[in-house]
Parts: structure tokens; sequence; C-alpha cells
């Protein structure tokens, strides 16, 4: 039984990792922080938490330095460039954190990441010692870690559609397209124009085509798991509802090939993996089949005269997405049951 | 045809007003403005509008003085509270306005306006010869106005499901409750916590219980259909949806009733309102019907053994609750058919 | 641990049984039956379920008679006058059945059951030992029963806003009004003109205005509460979202009183409800709250001058309104938990 | 001034007709009919159509020959496979037929339209001299037509977002990707366990993966633009809303190239359409902006280094990929303006 803290609980990110934990069977105390709502309790913003802490949280919303001082295992749910100090402090203090933003995502790979989100690295010892959290590509790396790097939502439904294939070479490289779309949690709890229901509702439309911050990301991926270069073009778009990312992902076949034999390959690939569900021929993903839960389900599809590949794979953003997977990564960081605390059924409806 | 302005065109009910008047066969040029994007052009704000403008609009957001002295008729949509020293230059200037806050929907009676909006009248002259512009009520007095105050949407809902039973006096006025429920669009274009798709989208609640605004004005028009006080509880909620209000009305019958002899006073009251559209018999009042149009639907249901009457009426909060009906007391102010440019036709989804 | 079954696992009801009951701590066996697809696998329809099952169940759908013979709880998710049966067999067998029908919601009323469900008791004796399953009512008595009723969603929603109030006298019991709006999963799986998405979304309308059938319902809990006659009126809506009931209910009150005065008598009448969340004064209800819970919020409102009590109540109506509640009365039943497998945290969004 | 029939009135698009018919200035008198509803009136199951008859349309729904017998022009909006009968009597008769499934389609290139639609030509010479109805590719021979095959949803927003590209041989034609995302209008008036709100909503997926009937469709559209074959990969997804289509099109081009390029290419190929509005470079096509309008908005991005063109484009699947499409070329075949009637201004939301 461990401390964690959340530094950033009030957003949509930090409150879904509040609802997680409360639940976890390995947690026995929460700590939260808000620099937007320090002093206050985390009920009076998110009433659906009321009567839920119990003995194990308080709901008082202290600094974040006092987060890790009395904490195990961090949780950084912060805008982008903001969690570097914090982890430097972990890392110090003998603590683990798990970062959900951008900031440990790039390894060691400033460049990147100084390219596409306008930062230095602060800390460049902790990033060098930094593991990407996404255990289906690092979970050894990740048990042994005091820093982890979230993934990207979009990153984290991409890359599981396509890691199989890119492994083993059964698809080019040269263009792979990823048509991503997302629930409007992604956007977050600030409220905007494009967020406002009376413009986001009854409406879909892509954003940031050619330019969203996930598309390095998920190259950096499929890089790596084709052990060459994999050209990305990533196209997100907004969904009218709250939850859930389907990422449909197209690569031309190296040589023709039925659905059988690439089912057989990702089969064997994700055979032990606890969190990803790949389909029967025949069936397709779909939000609704993992909305609230931790599973990412993966259907392929062989068309264009077995030419073509069409990868899809279904997630909760906010789950797999985001806290769910950093909950997974506490798990492996922490020696629990990888599927602790995050092995929610899915609802029907 | 005449030239009209709108102060406070990018607000929701600005550009409703936008689109309607654009089609309206009667205005020939419309002049827009907006305090926070001055100098812009409304394309620019709402794209839907690109290629719509043609040469009754250039769509460049000027001052609200440019405004007034470029219009024969005026409309503000702006906060409350503001529209006032506008409507005093109209007068003064020899043109006609239309305020969409609720400036003008208390007429002479000061006191329930400073209450509830916590603002003398400045020009208590105009307040004076301002006519309240529901025209189901007050059509002929509109006709001749100079200054119109267009009614709240809830209110011109809950106005309509009971005045013919009010006038007849066939329901007891001690305890009239409306429960009733809009769509999102009534928070504006404002991003707020409220409408953030995230929290808004698959929710339902109940807000302001007991003190929104719209109550008095729901209760100074029953009375005056009534002929005495009328008692109103209102309660309002909000919709997982953009636009619709519906208007669940509860008033104990005088007398054991059925709904037939109910249905036979509506149908003389509203036999002709070109806008009021009362169900049969059997049917009930449903947002979608409504949607997109200046059509308010009524159905009746009399219950608990014929001593209860439940009136039910459906509008589209955007048009017969605020820009809708806005124009069509421009079309009676102006002489024009008062079908003019609000005739769309319902889609059926 | 024990092996629990359900008759009509494939409606929405029964598949959310399943959901509940596979993370449940205390059942160790599910089987599971559906007229409709005897003989296929219920991950083969609901797909969300795929990985899921484990060992406590195969998935296989089997006849209903196989479900009671192998179950010491059967749970029967049943069209309305097909229980008895079941529930006669499970009385002989010496087994449990919790219902969610209307079947044993009216004990030994039968006039009132054949009034609004058309249908003769077959089984008068079943029906005699039956008890009505609103554990905030009957707890000692569902703590001994073979046979349970489990309530309407509805009546759930309405009872719960307002027993406290009725049972110290301090409302008005002439008309109680009770408006209420219901996500359509209410509607159930089939499909139909109502719950097409076409039509459903983006609108708002009341159903069945003064017959719906829960009416008798919250008529005679309310009675039974008020200790004399209540008289209900009673209005369905259906709102554009799947899952979530509020229930609006307006009574007058007995005297001028305040709300905190309200507020203490809910608060020691719910002071030991596990699943009542009566909130602080000054909070509303809200579905979004509750949903995937088995909580009911309930927040009050004395508007009026202090004259007539709002009381507002929120719930999942697929939880706490059906397979949550029906859960509830197994742990009771069966000597767990109360709290058991339903104690879900409700999500921000 | 003309009198038009609709054989299958009550669908979506039948009704969706009616709307847009009834408001149409040529348009005189409107005769429908249903075989589901033959005998009643038109307002009893589109209740949204009360008192928007008028003189035009008694709504009585006659038979399919009356139809035929009484109209000038004639829509066929029935499954397909059935309306060929009719086009051969309209042709017989001298009058002009406007088919909306998929018969009408594939001109004289039988085996195709028997390939995906299982159905051999009955009357060959009628497909001979029919004329594919997509204004943007064929107006000219349109306008001489007798009988138009309408085309298909995502047919015409695919088709639009890619053939100035290909018409001028920008882009290679090996592997043309489109991504599509529609509302569910779009599955039609019946309820099916697709479209039954509790599961459409708050959910998205892919459907008919590599196999959707559209995609030959797309193919030889693209294939007559770029004057040598397209290789088309079609993936149709189901949105969580009721109107609108994006369609999201990648294709690599022949050379590296900007944005502006490609726009200066489109706005001159569609700088006299009436309804395409092709976006300024910075701006992205959204559903929102074309709903319940008959315009297509085209958006234009240049990706991967200027390798990759992605064409987005807009529509209402109900309006301009389905009746207004219909309504427009009813406008060219009977010499009407070809905004007549379909130039609704897109709302705001």
């Amino acid at each position: 039984m461990i401390t964690v803290g959340i530094i950033g609980a009030t957003g949509y990110v930090g409150v879904e990792l509040v609802r997680l934990l409360l639940a976890h069977p390995d947690v026995s105390k929460i700590v939260v922080s808000s620099v937007s709502f320090e002093g206050q309790n985390i009920v009076d913003i998110y009433p659906n938490l009321r009567g839920m802490l119990g003995a194990k949280c308080d709901g008082v919303l202290v600094d974040a330095d006092s987060v890790v001082a009395a904490s195990e295992v961090v949780f950084t749910a912060l805008p982008h460039g903001v969690a570097e100090k914090y982890a430097a402090a972990c890392v110090e203090q003998g603590k683990k954190l798990i970062d959900l933003s951008a900031d440990f995502r790039f390894d060691e790979d400033e460049a990147t990441f100084k390219e596409w989100y306008k930062k230095d690295y602060e800390f460049p010892a902790v990033h060098a010692e930094s593991v990407y959290g996404l255990p289906e590509l690092n979970r050894e790396r990740i048990k042994k870690a005091r820093v982890v790097g979230n993934p990207g939502c979009y990153v984290t439904a991409a890359t599981l559609a396509l890691i199989p294939a890119l492994e083993k070479g059964l698809v080019r490289t040269d263009c792979v397209i990823v048509d991503a779309k997302s629930g409007i949690t992604g956007t977050g709890r600030n409220p905007t124009q494009t967020n406002n229901f009376s413009e986001a509702g009854e409406s879909f439309m892509p954003y940031n085509v050619g330019k969203h911050r996930h598309q390095p990301e998920i190259a950096r991926n499929m890089t790596k798991a084709a052990g060459k270069d994999v050209n990305v073009v990533f196209t997100p778009h907004l969904l009218p509802m709250s939850r859930g990312i389907i990422a449909t992902v197209y690569a031309p076949l190296e040589r023709p090939s039925t659905v059988e034999e690439l089912h057989a390959v990702y089969a064997a690939r994700y055979a032990n993996e606890p969190f990803v569900r790949l389909l029967p021929v025949g069936s397709t993903a779909t939000t609704r089949n993992v909305r609230g839960s931790n599973y990412c389900d993966v259907s392929l599809h062989v068309v264009n005269g077995g030419k073509t590949l069409v990868a899809v794979s279904a997630i909760d953003n906010m789950v797999k997405g985001a806290a769910g997977q950093a909950v997974q990564n506490m798990n492996l960081v922490s020696g629990f049951a990888e599927k602790a605390g995050i092995d929610h059924i899915p609802a029907a409806f």
C-alpha cells in the first residue's frame, strides 16, 4: 500500500486519476494539488466525488511541493513544460513520477521535443533516465523506471493499431496514414469556443491537419517498431461525444495478404497483453465497447484486393489514453498486479 | 425594403438574426456591430455565413452608434442593462428598436425590473412607451410601437401554454407550476463550465431553482391574462441538446373538465395565430417538430381525473424564443406580412 | 460465494446485471439465458464483454429453466407478466428471485396491478410473500424475502425525493407533482421510432402524460410514507442522452419553512443510507454526478416564499433505477455487504 | 410552375424532399406516395409538417402510379432496385424522373451495378439515356436528361473534395484514401440496433470497411476526372449526430506543392459553382457550417513536407448528399434557377 500524489488534480485527467486511484486496492492514501483551486476541496469542484473520498483522501487541494513530499508515486497532470522540475525533485528524493504531459515522451530526443513544444530540457539527466510509458512497447524498462512519460492519447491508439505489422515488416513505411477521431474530453476542462456544446454538438471536423503535436510521437513509435523510418500523415478530428478515440490506420502491405495472415501475427504479438483485445476477423473496433475501461480494441481489415491494411483501434481517451494508462504504469513501477485498479468492465451503453 | 441594424451581432441571438434577416424579403441592407470583434468581418467569426452575405451586408463589424445612424429598425442583442441608451437614441432619431435583453420586458414596472436585474431605469419615458413584444398578447400595440421588448425564451413558451385557460378562468391561479427545459444555446456563445460539452453532454439538471429571472416575467404575463394574481413556481433545466424548449405547465382546473373542452377553448383563442400550432388531442408537443422554425406547438393533457391541466409547449429557443420572434416584431412594427422571412418549415430531423 | 442466474440477459437491464455481477466479489458463477439468442454467446451480442467473462461465466445463453436449476439467486429481466412462473419455481426450489419487471411491485394489491398491467395474478401466494425491493423503505423485510419486486426507475427517483417530507407530514398530499426526465436506455434494446437517434437526438418531449404505469407505484409508495392518500400527477419525458433520470418533485409545504429545516429532516432520514447522497443546501442534483453508479443524489429547494418544496433527485436509470438496485437487493437477501459490487465511483464526465 | 411527385415520401430522404419542395418557388403542387403508409396523411407520420402543406399538397399518401400520372417531375426515394420501372414509365409518358437510389448511378455500366447491387438492368435503354446527377460534373448533360441518377451521399463529398486535383493531374492515382464519416440519418428511418440512440450515442466506429457500395461510385467519378484508373480505398464511419458528412481525402501529390498552388487550381475549377464553397487557406471544413444547407465546403491541406494533399469536404448528407441535390437536379432539368428552393443559409448552431 502506497501513498500517491496528483499534481493538477482538478483537470480532467487529474480527476479521472482520482476516481481510479480511490478504488485502487494498493493505494492507501491520495494527496491532491491544484494551482487554480488551492485551499478548496475537490468535492466542491467535482460533486460526483461527494462521499467517495473515504479515509483515503481528504480532498483538500494543497500545493505541489507538499504533494511531492507526501507521496511515493507522483502523477503530474499539467500543461506541457511544467512537470520537469517535479520529476527532478522526485528523482532526488527517491520517489517515482508519472507525467501525463508531453514532457517525457521524447526521452533524449530534445531536438524533436523542442521543435514541437518550443522548450529546452532543463534537466537533461532526468530525461536521460526517463522511460516512455507505453507498456506494450516498454514494459520491462518501465518496471525499473523512476520517471515515466505517459503517451499521448492519439499516440496510444495509433501505435497499438500498427506495431505488430511494422515489427514484422508486413507494411510499407513510406506513407502510413493515421486518421484519428477523439471525443471532446480531449480538449480538457477549460471551456473554449471549440468545446462549447452549442457548436461542438451535432458537428464534426478535422483540426490541426498535418501539424498536431502527436504526429512526431506516433512517427517515433512506429519507426522504433519498424526498425526504419516510418513516414506518418496524421489527421485528428473532434467527435460530438465525450470519451473515446478511434484511429483508422492505413498502410500498404508489402505483399498481398489475407486478413487471416495479419490476424495471426497480431494475435501472437498481443497474446499476453492484458489490455489489448484483438477482435475476431469480421468485427470492428467501436468506442462504445471500451468506454470507461483501460482496454484497447483492435480490428483488422484488408482491402484493395489484399494490398492495403486498414487497422482500427478504439480506446477511451481518458483511460487507456491518459489516466488508466498512467495507473498501469504506476502498477508496473510499483510491482503491483498490472491490472490492479483498472480492470473495469466496459458497459454496453 | 428597409435597412436594419444589429447591435451585438456576434452573440448567438445576434448571428441568428443575421441568418434570418439575410433571407428576409423586405430587408435590403443589414449593418452589424460587435464590441468584441469590432473591425473584423462576421464571416471570420461565423464561417457558416461564408458566401451568404451577398449585396445585403458587407459583414464588417462597426460600432453601435454607426448601426443606429444607418438603420430604420435596430435590434439590440446585448447583455441586460445596455440597450436603454440605444432605445433612447432610436426614439429621438425616429427609428424603431427591438431589444432582445430584459430591459424592456417590464414596461413601467421599474420596481420588478430593479428587484431582479439590479438596475434603475435611466430613460423612464422610453420605458413608458415601450411595448412588450409577445404578438399573441400585444399584436395591435406592437404595430404602433417604437420600442419593443422581446420576451424571454422560457417566458414565451410558458405564456403560450396557459393563457387561453387563464383568460377564460378555467384554472386556479394559486399554484401554477412551470417545469421548463432548454437547449444549451440558451447559455450563449461565451464558453463556460456549464456549456462545456464534456459536462453538458449526457447530463441533465435543473438550475436557478426558484430564482430564475424569467419567473416574474411569466407571472406578470399570466396575471394579465387571468385578470388576477397568478402564483407561479418556475424551474428551468438544461438539456443536452442545442436548440429547443419544452415548458410543461401544471394548473389545477377550476372544475373537472375533459381535454376536449380545453382544446376547444385553445382552438378558438389561437385560431388566427400564425405561429401557434395547437396539436390535436392525443398528440404531444416535441421540440424536434419546431426546430429551426418560429412555431410554438402546444399540446393539452387533462390528468388526475379531470382535475389538473398539463399544457405542454415547444419552441425553438433561438427562433420563437429570441431572434424569430424579434423578426416577427419587426414585421409588425414595419407593416410587413407577419410571417415574412420567418416561415421556415421545421425539418423532420 | 453464490451462483446467480439471469433470465433475460440480453436486454439492456440484463446485460447491465452481467456487467455488475462479473465484478461482484461474492458471486462465483453466472448463468445466462435469452429467448431471442438462445444457443449463442452473449459476447457476440455485446462485444463490450469480450474477454471479460473469465471463469465466472461461459457466456452461453441457455434456456430459462436451466438458469433456475443452476442458481441460488435468480434475476428476471423480462417483459411484464412473464416472471411469475419463475418466481413460483424459485420459491418451490428454495431459491431466491429478484424480478426487474412490474410483476412483484404491487404485493397483494392485485387490483391495481390488473388495472395498469391487464393481467391476473397466477400465483397469489407468491405475491403474498413477495417484498417490494426499495431498500430505503423495506430493508429489513427484503433481507428475509424470497421474492423481491425491484422498483421502477422513475419510481425510485420520485420516491427517494419525497419520502422524508411525507413521513414527517411536512407537505400537503393533495397534489404532488412529479415531473421526471429519463435517458433513452429506458426504452430498452428493441429499436423503435422513438429511440432512433435521428429523431431522439437533439429533441425532447413528454410522453404518456397522465397515464404512465409508474404513476400508481409512485402514489403507493408516497401514500405508505405519508400514512394517508397522496395524490400524484406524474409526467415522464425522454431526454436526448443514454443514462440518467431527474425527478423534479413539487409539493406544497404544510407551513412555510426554510430549506434548512427540510434539509435537517432529510439528513436525519438518510443518515445511514449507503446510496442516498443528500446534497448540501445550494447544490443541485445532476445526472452526470451519479452516472454509472448506484447513488441517488437528492437536492432540496424551497421556493414560492417558503410555501413550496422542490425536491430533485438524480439516479442512473440503469443502475439505481434497475440493475444496481437489483444487486443491492441480492446483497440484502444473501447477507452480503450492501455495497458489495455496486460501489462504483461516478466519473466526472 | 410544375407539379412534382415523390414516390417513397415517408422515408427520411422523401420527407426532406417534401420540406424543400413545399418552399420551392417553382413548384405549385406536390403529390406523395408511400407503400408503408398508403391512405394515411403524411402529417400524421411527420408532425413537423402540421400546418405546413398549405394549398400545395394535401398530404394524402397515394399509390406510386398515381404519383407518376399526376406529375411532371417524379422523385423516387426508394430502396435500390425499385425505381427502374417508374423511370421507364416516366420516359414513356414524357415526364422526368430523379432517382435517389443507386439504380441510375452507373449509367451503362451494368456489370459494376450488378456486382455491387446484385441486380440486372430491366430497362437497359433507360439506363443508356440516364445521366449521373452530380451537377459539378455533368451540368449540361443533366439539363437535357429525362432520367437522373442522384449521387450517393459519401460519393458527393468525396468527389467534390478531389476532382480539381485529379482533372489537373496533380495527385497520384494509385492510392487515394477516402476516410469518411456520416451522421446517423444516413441509416434511414427504419429503426435498427445500429441507430438505437443508446448504442449510437456517445460512440463511433467504422463499418463496411472496404466493402461499402459507394466505393465503386467514388472510384468511377475519380477515374473520369483523372482520365485514368484511380484506385480508391474507402472507409465509412458512423458519427453520433444526425446530419453531416466529412470526407477526409488523402492523395500523394505528383510533385511537392504548396497549399496555395492547390488552392488556386480549386478556386478556378469551382469559381462558378453555386454550391461549392472553397474555404480560404487555414480554414477547415466543418459539418456545422453546412448543416441544413445544400453547400459543400472544401478545405485544402498540404502535409508531409508538401508531398501529400489532404482535402476535406463537408456536406449535409440529407441535403447536398440527397434531397437538396435532387432538387438541384430538378432545377436543371426544368430550366429553373439552379439555386431555387435550396438557398438556405446554414445556421451557426
